[in-house]
């Protein structure tokens, strides 16, 4: 059976998470804090080539996300936080490719040598960040990022990235599954389309995350 | 440090995806469908007491939904297809809580014997359904559900439950992530709030689910 | 295909690991050291009564672990080190019983309100101690031990229980594998037999733990 | 801390299994068969050039076992049943090392481009199997390897690989904690040290995996 619901689907997206819907969280005692500890880490999302072109997968605020970024890793550098990419990277056979990738097949042409998937030149990785590659949406599926926490001693997740409705939020749900205080610095997580981007700020917001914006974290270091 | 921006970023939700935003997912072939294989089965998210209570965690579309389930249920049961409940259970002495509990510190009343997680008496369990207790979003997280997916062999897994933009979405994602073909009933699963489940239907649809009716379903079944 | 090899194997089964063994190992570089962190968590796994009890799953050293283990707890919540305890714990319908339960049909024994499943009296339990019911030999797997783990901060996870060359050994893998520098007391891990309960210390300390004698772990901590 | 006993453990180290063992778990229920389901697929574990080299991480019966396994491969691939090989890779500044590093430090030469890691030439992948790359004992761990097998709608695990107290078993130990039917080809399976081969044999054969001889496979294959 092949579904064709999705164009249905965005014709009845009528509307958004209005007054009462924030309303109805706070009554029900959502949107705490989770705070920040005392070790944090950065985890860049998917920042590679193809998430930047809005001829690929980009678009909408990543640019400017990318920028924001670029500020907050040069004070994490300078405060020593532990830094890791993400690279969405799918085999040249195809022999890695599931339902994910059936959903969304452009996925197939990120393969290692590409250029695609090479992370964005603002944003190059230093000798000893931890760079891995996945398939998945999480940052930690599939990956080594989890044991390279832990490794590090970690006690908070900093997630920055694209997309914010993507790979960014599932990042953070791992993050906060796995018992990290868990931090999305709001100008640092950008979307091709910026409905979906405002409506997973609000979600991680109520329940995943911290949601600040990059220049609190950065006064926070220096 | 304690972040409060939660309030702030509310006050900043203005708009939804409208369908500019759907063009942007079209334009880079996002939507497909992963298909419905030949051996599905059904999770059944949070759907206890206290996520049907409006003055607990529940409200919006919600009971609209189990009543939808019940009919679903009814028919997979006639079609031998397994079941899995799950319950957010959280010990009284709050041992196991982490950093989720903090965002949402309502979570540890929701203890094994009380009346809030007690699976609804519409959908009540049956001998040889699996029930799991978990304290993450995700059915996935910390619980039995993926060893008893791979030993009913089961290639489908069908998401219903509450909420939409929470629990539910965070299954559909270890759900893809993990080699399932994914299907979301949309009128099975529900709600506190509108916005949210609207919005994670679009994204899910996008990207990582077959969002359908459930009496497509149904009468594929039947 | 039912394959009935194990018998076959057990007489095939002739030799132990011998001197020319470890020279092996040491030739190729094995056997270093982990070290011990700065915040140690003791992981208790299956001392429950049918572990214990020769005529379940229990006999050989296993007692005399127990008592001491009860040494070293009391020395470990003197100290603060957080506390979890593993139980085998299957639904009495057998809906959570997959391939493992298949090899050793006895488990499906193991039913929450039973007196097999029940922690022995000398290593109780106390308020905020974490207790995770399990179906496979990991104490992480399916469970909640690795979120627990990160939210208290550990960086180095000591294993005891039962039984060593089964779920002791599993999970010290896990525990490595997580990222965790991982000790073994060597004398609070016990076995129904005892050829197996050497094997797998071998095995460890040549690759994933560091194993010890209780009383050095205790004359650190007091 | 740093604790030495890895050498006066080695001393200790003086009794195998013997027969009065396997009467232990002859008369507690264990060593059952999981059988051999309709779906297999073969997970070949770190044959590379550096676990054949004695010299590296070889030695023992690993030569003989990559030969029995390029006869097992043959017959699968006649059979099309999906094929997965592991490599051990780190990456060169060490980023990703964490404790079982530290136990092995030899584990740092096994980077992307050196000989170390390449696949031996008997077991060449082809196109469309799945190759991964892992930083711990199992297959499972960090990597590709279980939506894999969910997405090829296996049912049955058959482990291959060195070293047979290693990799081998921690994929073992996973692939029944998934839920998969588990099978040990014998002869497929090598180690450096005679004695962890057999002892490892005997612990998988009493709890985890049917262990079998590579020709009763291949017969039902052909």
């Amino acid at each position: 059976m092949t579904t064709k619901d999705a164009p249905s689907l965005q014709d009845r997206f009528a509307g958004p998470p209005v007054v009462s819907d924030a309303d109805v969280y706070a009554r029900q005692g959502f949107g705490r804090s989770t705070g920040v500890g005392a070790r944090p880490a950065i985890i860049v999302v998917d920042f590679t080539n193809s998430f930047v072109d809005p001829a690929q997968f980009g678009g909408g605020n990543i640019q400017a996300a990318v920028t924001a970024t670029a500020r907050l890793l040069a004070a994490a550098r300078h405060a020593g936080w532990p830094i890791a990419y993400t690279r969405v990277v799918y085999a040249s056979d195809g022999s890695d490719a599931g339902p994910f990738a059936r959903k969304v097949p452009g996925l197939l042409t990120q393969t290692e040598d590409s250029q695609a998937t090479q992370i964005v030149l603002d944003l190059a990785p230093r000798a000893n960040d931890l760079i891995v590659r996945k398939q998945a949406p999480s940052a930690f599926f599939g990956t080594g990022v989890l044991p390279w926490l832990v490794g590090h001693r970690v006690d908070t997740v900093i997630v920055t990235g694209a997309t914010t409705s993507g790979c960014v939020r599932a990042t953070v749900v791992d993050a906060v599954s796995h018992g990290f205080a868990t931090v999305v610095p709001s100008d640092c997580v950008g979307d091709r389309a910026i409905g979906p981007h405002e409506a997973n700020l609000f979600d991680m917001a109520q329940k995943y995350a911290d949601v600040v914006d990059s220049a609190a974290l950065i006064a926070r270091i220096t």
